[in-house]
């Protein structure tokens, strides 16, 4: 399969420009699954609630018909971050196919002010099995819990879609480890640009990446530029979790010898 | 406090002169905690359980003495890896200070061939309270598995002492990663050379480093030479789990939202 990693610089606010936008840079490479990143149609930095409420939408909302829309046209998947409005409002990524939407996950570990603004995520770490094959999602900062990749490698993904707006510098390299603790693929789509608004100057790192279940980085995108580039795996690569006659990585937990 | 790391090269089966050249290191840099590599008096490759049988020994035999006697004369601490014997034969690595063996700690994880020779530990991962802090103890290949640094965190560990003998080039890169994911100290202590015995050539990467709960690498050692390299350390620094005002690495872990 083809998977292709969406570097986005959204524009706080035009949520249907931002969605449009991503379109364009998806249509210009051909791939089985593309990840965009975290609050791609909306931005980052809300303000307030009532700033994230009006730009928060169901999980069938615009943009999962749009992106839906195009997931059939190109008979393709997509994983994309954006603010569920349900009970409460989460900060979540759906995977949508050529049927339309899939899921959605909610983010379980907020950083910093969005435990302001987002209620936690309640539905624990969700893996999808898809023709393509089975594809968990995490976002941003769920990556410095190792509890996270290994929930979903646990529950059997063979490729973690990572949609993030990451500010601090750690994540690309800890997610080769995340890669090599759980012998699976994790796609980082990431943003770039700035945000200074609503007291806070953010910068956002972009580096997205697609590392394999060696740790190889197979795709790395720069620091500054949109962006979509695309790589060739095979998912299966990531159900050999043996790295030599004698150790298989999953097999040889050892549960009753941890304190979690 | 000072903590050393003692990055050395033994020669297999040699025990009592490796024991004595380690402390001949150890002699010329003045520390509170010196962490040795793992196996350190007996090197890596048994050839059969009675090769290692015959170079094992109990937790408080003879290398034991000889590190106790040196903890005892320089008032400090040293962790060390040996070959245990015990109703069976662990991978281990003892705890000492002034008044003598203070631990063991039996390596949970074994690597490749070591799965032949040795009995799995089956006592978990301990901290052991001392004057300086809480020391964690892991061995190695321990590294691989995130459960064993966060199981030695959420037990009160500020410093994680992980005697080594990597021959993957991964750890260094991964432990820095457990420290920001733990917000703990690691001081990785390795070993250098080769050994060319047991029908296996095992080349040490060495690169024995400590690393900060930022992540930041204090002490890094080179891949060829042996030596003693030392880092005046606050273990409390280990006891700040905030990353900003709103995120508590720990506090924030959402058990009931993993699967283990």
């Amino acid at each position: 399969m083809k998977l292709a990693l969406v570097q986005t610089n959204p524009v706080f606010g035009e949520l249907r420009a931002n969605v449009e936008h991503a379109l364009s840079l998806m249509e210009r490479v051909a791939a089985d699954l593309y990840v965009l990143p975290e609050l791609f149609n909306t931005g980052y930095s809300f303000a307030s609630s009532e700033e994230l409420s009006a730009l928060a939408e169901p999980s069938a909302g615009q943009t999962s018909r749009a992106m839906s829309r195009f997931a059939r046209g190109h008979s393709c998947y997509a994983v994309y971050g954006f603010a569920e409005r349900a009970e409460r409002i989460y900060n979540a990524a759906a995977l949508v196919g050529p049927k339309g939407l899939i899921g959605v996950y909610r983010k379980v570990h907020l950083f910093d002010r969005e435990v302001l603004l987002f209620a936690k995520g309640n539905r624990g770490f969700p893996v999808f099995r898809t023709p393509l094959g089975n594809i968990g999602v995490m976002i941003c900062f769920d990556w410095i819990y190792p509890e996270s990749a290994r929930s979903l490698t646990l529950k059997g993904a063979q490729l973690i879609a990572h949609p993030s707006n990451l500010v601090l510098p750690y994540c690309p390299d800890a997610m080769v480890t995340r890669c090599l603790e759980n012998r699976v693929f994790a796609a980082t789509a990431d943003r770039v640009g700035a945000e200074d608004r609503a007291g806070a100057s953010l910068r956002f790192i972009g580096r997205s990446q697609l590392v394999s279940p060696r740790g190889e980085a197979l795709v790395r995108l720069g620091d500054v530029e949109e962006g979509c580039a695309v790589a060739e795996i095979s998912l299966s690569d990531a159900d050999v979790k043996t790295i030599n006659p004698h150790n298989d990585l999953l097999l040889q937990r050892r549960p009753n010898q941890y304190t979690s």
